[in-house]
């Protein structure tokens, strides 16, 4: 971040009047340039007792599994985003239930949604950003290879919660410890 | 959006390869200035059988009435931000409970998030961008001098479910008429 994006001249990292953080403030023409946190839209989709896990064709994590998912775009909901996400790297036709778990990811400036989802019928293939798309029971789930600490979460959440048939929204923080460098979960 | 925040050069909004969707992507560097929704964080402070209100100090809606809330803030969870923007809008100490509903406004690119939340104590008062605070029975409620849609909802919601004693998530889209241009609230 180092031009202004209104008029093209330099930035400057400082406090605004009336706020208390730094922002990215433009020299000449005083537009302030705030970012915030991205949000990623993902599914849980569900048929039988199995779940639809994709393999990652792009980076990071490249080759590791993940549920589909990806950044909501702006003009869409979440649900429309989650939808179109499951569509484009599964193939797969989705319907939505209930917002089923949120992961807070500080350090990287991003909040995780994932829905529980039915898988409508078999007609699944990999979409340009996966190399696979497979259903897993969970005595097959390849839990060291899974992509991402909200996705490797919210699935133990889900095998957890369907044993007593009631699936309660789950809220946590994904944090680094920043001695060990290895990842915390943290419940709300 | 009309210079390369990394070099300053022009852009164009063009699909860059292997997209979908037309990006700011500038002329000489060829940097993609993603643009995607952003977060509102708010509570539903609850003292006894009263909600806590804000009379807003600034633009959009001063005047009017809102459930305290903000934008979230970079390397700030939705927890965090949720209770960082009751304290600077109401000075109010609340501990969260729940999520408890999730508003997408897809004309204006935000997501709106709000918590209940038990009030600790009876010392709030005005923020910088609030003209008054102040606790509201369901029959004192200003309906009428409500800011925003999903605040509204979400208070709807409140008292329906307090009669039941039970709290089920609520997640809505906030659409514009074209024809008409009068809000509609979808329910998911």
């Amino acid at each position: 971040m180092n031009h202004c994006n209104h008029c093209g001249n330099n930035l400057s990292s400082i406090i605004p009047a009336g706020d208390d953080r730094e922002r990215y403030v433009c020299d000449e023409c005083g537009h302030i340039h705030y970012q915030n946190p991205r949000i990623i839209v993902c599914t849980l989709p569900i048929y039988e007792d199995k779940v639809l896990l994709c393999k990652r064709a792009i980076e990071p994590r490249y080759g590791l599994w993940t549920l589909p998912g990806g950044f909501m775009e702006n003009g869409e909901s979440t649900h429309a985003g989650a939808l179109r996400e499951t569509r484009e790297e599964a193939c797969a036709n989705v319907e939505l239930l209930d917002l089923y778990s949120l992961y807070n990811v500080p350090h990287i400036n991003q909040v995780h949604l994932f829905f529980r989802a039915n898988l409508l019928d078999l007609n699944f293939s990999s979409g340009a950003e996966s190399l696979d798309v497979k259903l897993y029971s969970e005595n097959e789930i390849p839990w060291n290879k899974l992509a991402f600490t909200p996705v490797m979460e919210t699935l133990k959440h889900y095998f957890h919660d369907r044993n007593q048939n009631t699936f309660p929204m789950h809220c946590a923080e994904i944090l680094i410890d920043p001695n060990t460098k290895q990842t915390i979960t943290r419940h709300f």
